[in-house]
């Protein structure tokens, strides 16, 4: 009761002291070592910087799937791991907040409670043993707030168990910013965003200060902060889902089965009861993938285009391939996605903001807010809404299924690969003019995303001769701008599977990482 | 054009004589062999009418796994199938008014193609080779008009494949009746319905003039007409979703299995890439199934109380063990399945009866018609029912995993074993006043349905000290009112399953009807 009586930024800026209390002090940036405000790559302040031990560096940089090795041979304890782990994450939240809720204490005492179980056993409590990961903050841990980034969610602890990193406001925007914890930026630029809504995620896990994160996705939501920052990424079926971000593909399989292992369907009415197929990782040995450059709206960026053709080339060299294919669908999903976000005319995002009385980011507000006297929508509407989506799933179908008279293999193609966003990055406060990211959770697509090539300064800027075709493919580019917007960032691609194929897109993500993936 | 300026009457009068011209002359009904009106029970016609050779009779009281394998092995011939089966269709359209589309011509052409393939090639096209099936009046048919009941629909043929029975005019009603195509009785007691939206495939089916019928279930549409009419039943997982209607259990297993060897995933996107999975037929030996005697709304009236009475006691005979339950979730399951139904209000029925000029059927216009004067949800509305059927989920699925401290084999209860509905039939116009058939469609659960016994009338009368626990409880016996309501009806139950546990509950069926069932 006392909280409502306080004005929203008591209430965040309090909450944000909290977090900054958890931080022991021996991980606190020394005032000489901290970069200045203008230093825009960070990523290897932790090699730099001479606060890291070698084997704090060693430990951290490795996989998750190589570090449970570690633990499960006795090669080095979780304790350690831990310990190196939080270190870099503390770190990481000075230079890029990242983090809403801290407890490296929890993590400490369950870390002794293994090692001591480890001593003890000569085993394993199961694959993950010791191994720390980090949630996004919309997930319910038990005596942790979860705020969505809503003030008036802030200091509601929740009381189911689950694991948190910062998230925007509402979960509805490209961008991880929001009143209660603040703005997240990209440790490769700081004057670009990580991406939303897992932009906390992808921040940690890129910056090795945890092994893999745990993300949703509704519309790009884990694909796209992980095409931002250079990560691997899976989202498997079932609308608004769970889904991982890591450093590999070992490490999506590895979560993947581990998580199916534990039956959750016996937990989550969710989740669909079908456990790891490892037989359905078995792929034939020349594949098909479909190259879809763009949807017939908006083109891709000179960085994602050259990304695809590099893709598409060592693919071909390699003996699979290729079927050139634009998916019209995923505009068209767009635009039935965005009036499902939005039936009820942002009431529900107004309600929790005016809660605290805050007010909604500019972007939310012009889409969503009050001031953009949006109309809630009718039954009908929302009918004929979802009608539409089932036509377009139809017409998906139809289409990929008529590439089996092209591709050589007797099938249709096995998996469609093109960008995530038209875009390597966004700059903060920089909108959110398109994306590619729709027709996944859609269609309950499975989507896997990986990193491959970097923006280059001299190679990616916008050829003069290049038209646009639509209104929207002009708008993007000039979004995009030049190269110089975008240094440092690493540009990925995703590739797109169908319903319930989540070990044959890890598969197929093993297959192109190895043969287009570098080490970045 | 034309049609529009008729009126629905003229309509509806056009396309009944056209049905009815479809009848070859020799298979009508001679004046003098015409059971009178007063004729309840006309299921044995076939049989004692002597308008059947020996033949005919034997060829179509087999199941269809019987029929198949005859055919496989050369001892008849499909025509010979599909003249039988067709007679014996024309048959039932003269006594319970239950065929909408007939196609009898097509279907002699495609058997003797079938029959001239196997003459020259020795074997079979498929595992369904030579098997006339019906369709319910819901699913399109190239060239053939799909009404769903509603003359507006009438004269409009579809261009998509599929095969038809009658239905309730908008699907939504226990009973078999409309404007088009008249009202479907029961062959065994035509002053009972065979149930809705599925029921002219009921009557089809259990009066053998077809040999597995093809329905669809949002609410019970598959399993309440199999139950009133003793028929075996299937409603697969995936939301309003077709599902089988047939005479035996190795029935569900062939057609279900054959029509996952089609991958229909490939062409349907509504449908789970997920084969008929052989190896998950195999049951442990000792199996335990959940006892619930109704939701704890509606106790089950007489003839189902003594049923699960009836097959409790054969199970525990049998060495399997039983827990008893009461599913409180399908009483919540209903509120939350009719606000889903009528979040429009029902407009989508007021437009197409209005674009006909005809009237919804009373109990309809009741609950959705103008009269009504219902109002339209808004959105905050729906999505908090959606939300209430998320919790719902989870309180179902905690539930059922509790009774594993239950149950003695180390597992949750293996299935739930309850009535379709509280009473055995509906009289006409009987409406509809309770049913435990929500749950299953909202949450996405397998639900077979088997016969055991039959009306009793000397046994089946409502106990003297027999109290009400709610009001519904007294209005639904109100409603069931004496045994003589329900005169030679066939009484069944449901083993419940989990999602996607098709081939579970189908070797569960099979192992319950081999110990309760009967041959009725």
């Amino acid at each position: 009761m006392g909280d409502t009586a306080k004005s929203w930024q008591d209430v965040a800026a309090k909450k944000r002291e909290q977090r900054a209390d958890k931080i022991p002090a021996q991980w606190r940036i020394p005032a000489e070592l901290m970069p200045p405000a203008s230093a825009n790559d960070v990523q290897d302040f932790p090699r730099t910087s001479g606060l890291f031990t070698k084997q704090e560096l060693l430990l951290t940089e490795l996989t998750a799937s190589e570090v449970v090795q570690k633990i499960a041979c006795g090669d080095v304890t979780s304790l350690e791991v831990v310990n190196a782990i939080c270190k870099r994450a503390a770190v990481a939240q000075q230079l890029i907040n990242c983090v809403t809720e801290i407890y490296f204490d929890e993590a400490f005492t369950r870390a002794q409670e293994l090692d001591d179980y480890f001593a003890r056993e000569r085993k394993t409590v199961g694959p993950l043993h010791g191994l720390p990961i980090s949630l996004k903050d919309q997930f319910n841990l038990k005596g942790v707030d979860t705020t969505i980034g809503y003030v008036s969610y802030a200091n509601k602890p929740a009381s189911q168990n689950s694991t948190l990193s910062n998230v925007p406001a509402t979960l509805m925007m490209g961008e991880s910013v929001n009143n209660v914890f603040g703005r997240t930026v990209n440790p490769r630029n700081r004057e670009v965003t990580t991406g939303g809504s897992s932009g906390g995620e992808s921040a940690l896990v890129t910056f090795r200060a945890s092994y893999m994160g745990v993300g949703t996705d509704i519309g790009g939501s884990i694909r796209h902060p992980c095409s931002y920052t250079g990560l691997f990424g899976l989202r498997p079926t079932v609308r608004s889902c769970a889904g991982l971000m890591c450093r590999s593909v070992d490490d999506i399989e590895l979560f993947m089965s581990s998580l199916l292992q534990q039956q959750p369907w016996l937990h989550d009415p969710q989740t669909l009861p079908i456990p790891w197929r490892r037989d359905q990782m078995q792929l034939p040995e020349k594949l098909c993938f479909g190259f879809a450059m763009g949807d017939g709206t908006v083109t891709p960026t000179p960085p994602l285009r050259k990304t695809m053709e590099i893709a598409k080339a060592k693919l071909l060299a390699a003996g699979h391939s290729v079927v050139d294919y634009i998916l019209y669908e995923a505009a068209e999903a767009v635009e039935i996605i965005t009036k499902m976000w939005s039936a009820d005319a942002g009431n529900e995002f107004q309600r929790d903001t005016d809660a605290a009385g805050e007010a909604l980011h500019p972007h939310l507000e012009a889409w969503l807010g009050r001031s953009a006297n949006m109309k809630a929508q009718t039954v009908k509407e929302m009918w004929e809404n979802q009608h539409r989506r089932a036509v377009l799933a139809q017409t998906f179908l139809s289409r990929w299924e008529s590439t089996k008279e092209m591709t050589g293999t007797g099938r249709a193609i096995d998996g469609l690969i093109m960008p995530s966003t038209p875009f390597p990055v966004i700059r903060h406060d920089g909108g959110y003019p398109w994306h590619y990211g729709a027709l996944s959770p859609l269609l309950d697509l499975i989507t896997g995303v990986f990193p491959i090539t970097k923006v280059d300064l001299e190679l990616d800027s916008v050829l003069e001769d290049w038209e646009p075709t639509t209104e929207k493919d002009k708008e993007v580019m000039e979004y995009y701008g030049k190269p110089e917007n975008h240094e440092n960032a690493l540009v990925g691609l995703a590739v797109i599977g169908r319903r319930l194929e989540e070990e044959k897109v890890t598969a197929m993500l093993r297959v192109v990482n190895e043969i287009v993936g570098v080490d970045y």
